[in-house]
């Protein structure tokens, strides 16, 4: 294969810095990826490396349904089957961040939705943001990291969840997964999330048990930024 | 029209800037606005572009009255209805900011006011940093920015409250906005609601249902700062 | 007079820099002065400028027992009566502070002292910060700022507590002064209070109605650091 | 004693910039050391200079197994018994890192384990952070430095911990010590522990009572980074 994916590559890493820009991820506990689905592939942070640091060349290129590395002398993440699960079961999805962002970790352990209360969250997700059922003692011996994308995938399967109105979800015991059309709208997605995490928590520790937000506000404030009668931004 | 509006755009991309320093807007969620009474017209922040990164040629001057762009080839701020609607209904109003600032927006959030607890907030603000009724469906539905402003100066409409004594209203459900004679001072406002929101959430945390400031002292620490008898600052 | 106290006038304004580097002070909310005991002086941040801008020249010197500006064109920090009260009332302090810093605020609002709660708060202050009581009307409508530092000093009258062993006191609805044997040691308190008061609020959170540091481990940590047979630090 | 320890110095220097870097000490309330098991002797902060600006120079060397200072012209840090008790009871360890970072103190001061919310804490910690008992009377008055050492070494003295497999506890009302094969390990332990004990502290406001984590999950995570059935990171 000749492609060397630099561009892919190149955009993966930039939203890797991202989110270490952005204080989501301390470390390494953290990682982003964004696909190319002519090619097959995705690019991914290797294992153990600061998000802070990782460049292009760091980057490992890897074959979305089979595996393997087709770019890069480095070990992929240990997510990487979460990944390509997310791929594989969200056509829409162009790129993949994960986090273990303080607010949003939170309610994963808790392991709750992050209930819908005001209009920043209404701008990002048409909802809740959800958490995925726990693992079974099976999967998560056989295939762990794979079985964790197939839980988020399934909450969107049966056409309850649109990845693309809801591009967030938490895994119960762990932390949130985010998506978007490439790798830095997936990072921008785990900022969303991450604020929205925190004023839900904030708001109820004012207000223990406030209700959601009205519906018809929710769909008002998604519907100006999202989808044909958008008219937020400058495109 | 000749006037290019140079002044006052460059005085409301300061005050846009101010914001994303203070850490009270993440990328482009909020914005701030100047007005020239005179020639009837607000320079407001473009929509969807980080306040951080405005710059006095990227702000869009619009007629206060009617709502028509008057100088700038970017759309404005998708709140721009909210701010007319504040400068046609609060005469005294030199310059408007709204933020989703963490601590404000969950008081707003919790459809709460937020309390007087103490001579910080006294400071500012003599009372209580109201919040607004739930805006209707219908009001959501039809002309919603513009109902958005239209339900802050409700609240001052009866003399009972002023403008420049409250210069800070949070919206139901969706976050704080502020004002003052232009558009740094609403920017500062925006500062010092959030402090003060963050102050009143930790007090109620150690101390539950604790009441507010006594008046006196309430009284005494506004009018050291603002109005005839003020004795603080340099002039 | 001949003297400018220039190096008194640059050891207050490095304070109050202090202050506003630590986090504990937005915009202006706060001040640090100093005392030169011998000419019967104080130097202190002028009224309504950020503790992070000024400089040595930017100070004002005041008469400790009349209050008269005797150095700067300035008008001093309308706090000046309360530092002017604490020096005349405790004698050995010769730096003061004071801050609106958050959880030390939260602390003066909910009208309670910050517990010792644990070997951090015992490094700094022998047993809980106290909270003044709360002043009368009639003590706000007349010399306000001179009672402030009325009722803090009232505290430390009857031998109950002694000002180089509590140098911090909550102000109820207002916040925390702090002192020492000058202006930067009146700092560094300020930012150890706010450390206590947020380490009490975290814990408490956590574990509701946790009782005080054992007295034995108290002591022990306190006297480390302070008195006849303190061996912490270099000197 | 011609070995002037240059090297054990600086990384234990290091360490101690790394703890301030991190935002986990505040002034020099903290410090780290590494150990030369061979030489049986230990590098540590000199007592009372700030962690930020500590240089090789700076540091101390000590005879593990008597406690003299064999380098240097400073004090040795106050708890400098602590860090031998730890290094003498424990026969794995390297470095140890001391700190009163803000949650992971709360959790010491509330007298309270940190539970095991998620595989953010499974990453690091093999179970709960332990919490040692409260020291007595006799033990605060004869030696409290290395009793505090004494305390933490018996919790892992019948085998039911693995200093290895949990290298971080809270020290009863005072803090965590965290360790590692070098002190570089220690610092980055003593980052983690601050980052669980948030967690966990965040995830008990949202959902009070949450259970730990699910036993076949926290293992899956510990063994993936740790041991001979690692596979995380790039050897």
């Amino acid at each position: 294969m000749s492609d060397d994916h630099s561009e892919l590559r190149a955009a993966s890493a930039l939203a890797n810095n991202m989110l270490a820009d952005a204080g989501l991820v301390l470390h390494a506990f953290g990682n982003a990826s964004q696909a190319d689905r002519e090619a097959g592939v995705l690019a991914i942070k290797p294992s153990g490396i600061p998000c802070a640091e990782v460049t292009a060349d760091d980057m490992v290129v890897v074959s979305i349904e089979v595996g393997d590395v087709v770019w890069g002398d480095k070990r992929p993440s240990a997510d990487t089957p979460t990944h390509r699960a997310i791929y594989l079961g969200l056509g829409s999805v162009g790129g993949v961040a994960h986090t273990h962002s303080f607010y949003a970790t939170a309610w994963a352990q808790a392991l709750e939705p992050i209930p819908c209360l005001g209009t920043t969250h209404a701008d990002h997700f048409r909802g809740p943001v959800p958490v995925t059922r726990p693992l079974t003692p099976d999967e998560v011996e056989d295939e762990y990291e794979a079985s964790t994308g197939t839980v988020i995938v399934e909450m969107y399967g049966h056409g309850a969840l649109d990845p693309e109105e809801a591009p967030a979800a938490l895994v119960a015991s762990h932390g949130p997964f985010t998506w978007g059309g490439d790798a830095a709208a997936a990072a921008a997605n785990a900022a969303a999330v991450e604020l929205v995490a925190g004023l839900a928590a904030q708001t109820l520790a004012i207000a223990p048990g406030r209700p959601p937000i009205a519906s018809h506000l929710l769909e008002r404030h998604f519907t100006r930024k999202h989808g044909p009668r958008a008219y937020y931004g400058q495109s």
